[in-house]
């Protein structure tokens, strides 16, 4: 397995001459997420988030600013031949990239390619071949198995199988694009037959999403030693789950219409590069519970495989937003309780041969701390609805109402480096149609 | 429900001057189904299979024989902006071949667009943006459930739900291309522990494939009223299944590794017109059965919803090869055996508002008959691997044993009609690697 080096780019002491970006809590000039957006009235483009700025890179390269790969490949209006490159083509961009907006004697021929955040539209970073989630987050496995099966939570293979399944790429939006509560079929308990109707239990899921970079052949599988080497960056995702729906229909072949609705990422593909002073060892798996088996299993994944991030859970209702009140944090925690590494999900995924390509997602699945305060989703924050959560508004809430919005924040930090974000994964709940 | 209406272009007694066209199993004049092919040595382009011969479309329409629309979607190496085309342009373009193949007067001017298509290659017709696959085939689900679940083969839920789940898209290969018999893990039942290694139930699934023409935005359901327009065309889908990882990976979210290795289509697109004469009732639903929730309810379905479709399974060793035998026919049955449309499945995917697109595919799932004659795997035809069936060469099978090749054929047929065929879905098994 070969993690990316931290470098120069990673130097604490490292500035931007982008004055928003000192201190910035999602994107100093330690991170140099890309991502694809519009300035007012303009076509999409791909650029790179500094503060509260955006470096137009479709520029830099007509300007002569970028390496020749990246320049190539900044001319489309997504990521997919960016996430491609092979690495030392991606390094390469860092580097100049950090140079450009670190170095004042470059401040005049770069300046002109920034815009304001606030000003611009940020769009899907790639068009999604095949969008994947899966089940790592051990503890929301065991939180929702319990309510579904009291006696077996947890089953026979789940610490054997990085368990996932495919899900919808069509439907995934970007940050800001406001959901439709879906209608659908769900069984109430004590009725005889189904009913169709808006769904009562709309709930939000924490994950990690990993984008895939240089794929592999059909019938070739990625062996772990090669899985980071595969991944061309990380983001937020909110995989919105209707819970009435998902209870009814997902035995035998798994969820589809409970999940299909609509899916939420951050708009920004925080980089391998950027990430690696944020790795960390793999918490040991409890006492008794089997190794990982042969194709999973790798000393450098055990070492170096885990993230250092926290991520965090905010609502906010249409009541308070109208009195003017901050988002109401749910829950916090690490995503080191991942029961798989990212590196793991990548080689199960193909090594029955499947083909991952550039722009493929892959979600991690819910990720929930142990305890209640670091819970990934409604479901098991209110136990299955049967305990609601008060919000600083004197409202209460068992899953989500019309209005309310989610929001997604993850930090990656480590002792003696900056600490990045991931920027916003956060969208609204329209009433059904 | 608004179904195409047979026209002159279906007359029994229309003859194309294309000689091979006349009785062609598989594609009459009255067929014409879309495709993307490469004459040898040159680049993809959209054709039309007339008897054992393909017209390029492409060429066609720089030679000024299409109507505008057709001919500006003619230009792609893609079926993707054909099958948005409206009703009316693919109507229009149907009938201007429909003349130009049976008008000796239009022979002199079409007949240097046609290439023999043993001479060619067929590619997949369309780029694919997301699969879903269905479990339509009610005969199918109660004899994989009695294996599951000898108690409860078929689950509450199967009767009000259109059960389906996402499937992967980019494992997807046309008639040809050999699959790679996939690595994974299994669990022996007499086993602690998984073991790993190449599947030793590898299995066919028999389905149609119905591939989505225009799509709907996201959030807005599709009425069932109007599911066919949203229907771009049919074809064979072979959903190669390792029946060993499936048996242990699929609890709780649904079938992963043990299908997404490979799956195959047949190439060639038989349109909704070409099938207008081959609609049928559905066959009503057994004493007791609840009736289809309101909005997968329509009158116009349930008369004319069904396909008059007859569906073939042929499997040949490598040993029948060698010895110059004909592929043996394991199973015959008909479509109708589908316990729900393809209308109902098209509405109830988007139904919670999830956007289906152009390009888009569906499978049914597999379709079996009552009978074991109409089984449509081998789960089923060896009762999960317990009773071996008998090859001509004196071999027998359980499950697939690599340098298989296993055909799918289609036949739609109606009294007074010609009948029409889909083309072959075939592939063969290589060892694992």
């Amino acid at each position: 397995m070969t993690f990316w080096q931290t470098d120069a780019t990673h130097d604490p002491a490292l500035a931007s001459w982008v004055e928003s970006a000192k201190g910035h809590r999602d994107f100093p000039i330690q991170n140099l997420p890309l991502g694809v957006f519009s300035p007012a009235g303009e076509t999409p483009r791909i650029g790179v988030a500094i503060g509260d700025m955006i470096l137009d890179l479709s520029a830099c390269a007509k300007a002569g600013l970028l390496p020749d790969a990246a320049s190539s490949a900044a001319g489309s209006d997504s990521l997919n031949a960016f996430m491609a490159l092979p690495e030392g083509d991606r390094k390469a961009l860092r580097a100049i990239l950090s140079q450009m907006l670190a170095d004042n004697d470059q401040r005049s021929a770069v300046e002109p390619h920034l815009h304001r955040a606030g000003t611009c539209t940020l769009h899907l970073p790639a068009r999604i071949g095949d969008y994947t989630d899966f089940y790592v987050g051990i503890h929301h496995a065991n939180n929702v198995g319990r309510q579904f099966r009291p006696d077996n939570p947890l089953l026979p293979n789940y610490k054997y199988v990085p368990i996932g399944y495919h899900g919808r790429a069509s439907s995934i939006r970007a940050s800001g694009v406001p959901l439709v509560r879906p209608t659908g079929q769900r069984k109430p308990p004590e009725a005889d037959a189904p009913v169709v109707g808006p769904s009562v239990r709309l709930d939000y899921e924490l994950e990690l999403g990993v984008w895939i970079g240089q794929g592999n052949e059909l019938g070739t599988p990625i062996p772990i030693s090669e899985a980071a080497n595969h991944i061309a960056g990380f983001c937020l995702l909110n995989d919105w789950s209707a819970r009435d729906f998902q209870a009814w229909e997902y035995q035998p072949l798994g969820p589809f219409l409970a999940k299909n609705f609509h899916s939420t990422i951050s708009p920004w593909v925080v980089t391998p590069e950027a990430m690696a002073p944020f790795r960390m060892a793999q918490p040991p798996r409890p006492e008794g519970d089997p190794a990982p088996l042969g194709y999973l299993s790798d000393d450098e994944d055990r070492s170096h495989g885990a993230l250092a991030v926290t991520l965090e859970v905010f609502l906010s209702s249409a009541k308070m937003r109208e009195a003017g009140m901050e988002p109401f944090r749910l829950s916090r925690g690490p995503a080191s309780n991942m029961y798989w590494t990212v590196q793991q999900i990548v080689t199960h995924h193909a090594s029955n041969g499947c083909n991952l390509q550039a722009g493929d997602l892959l979600g991690t699945g819910t990720i929930s701390a142990p305890t209640r305060d670091g819970f990934g989703s409604l479901l098991e924050l209110t136990s299955g609805g049967k305990e609601p959560i008060s919000l600083p508004s004197g409202e209460t809430r068992t899953f989500l109402e019309d209005g309310d919005e989610v929001t997604l924040r993850a930090t990656a930090h480590a002792e003696g480096y900056v600490s990045i974000g991931f920027g916003e994964c956060r969208a609204a709940v329209l009433p059904a149609r």
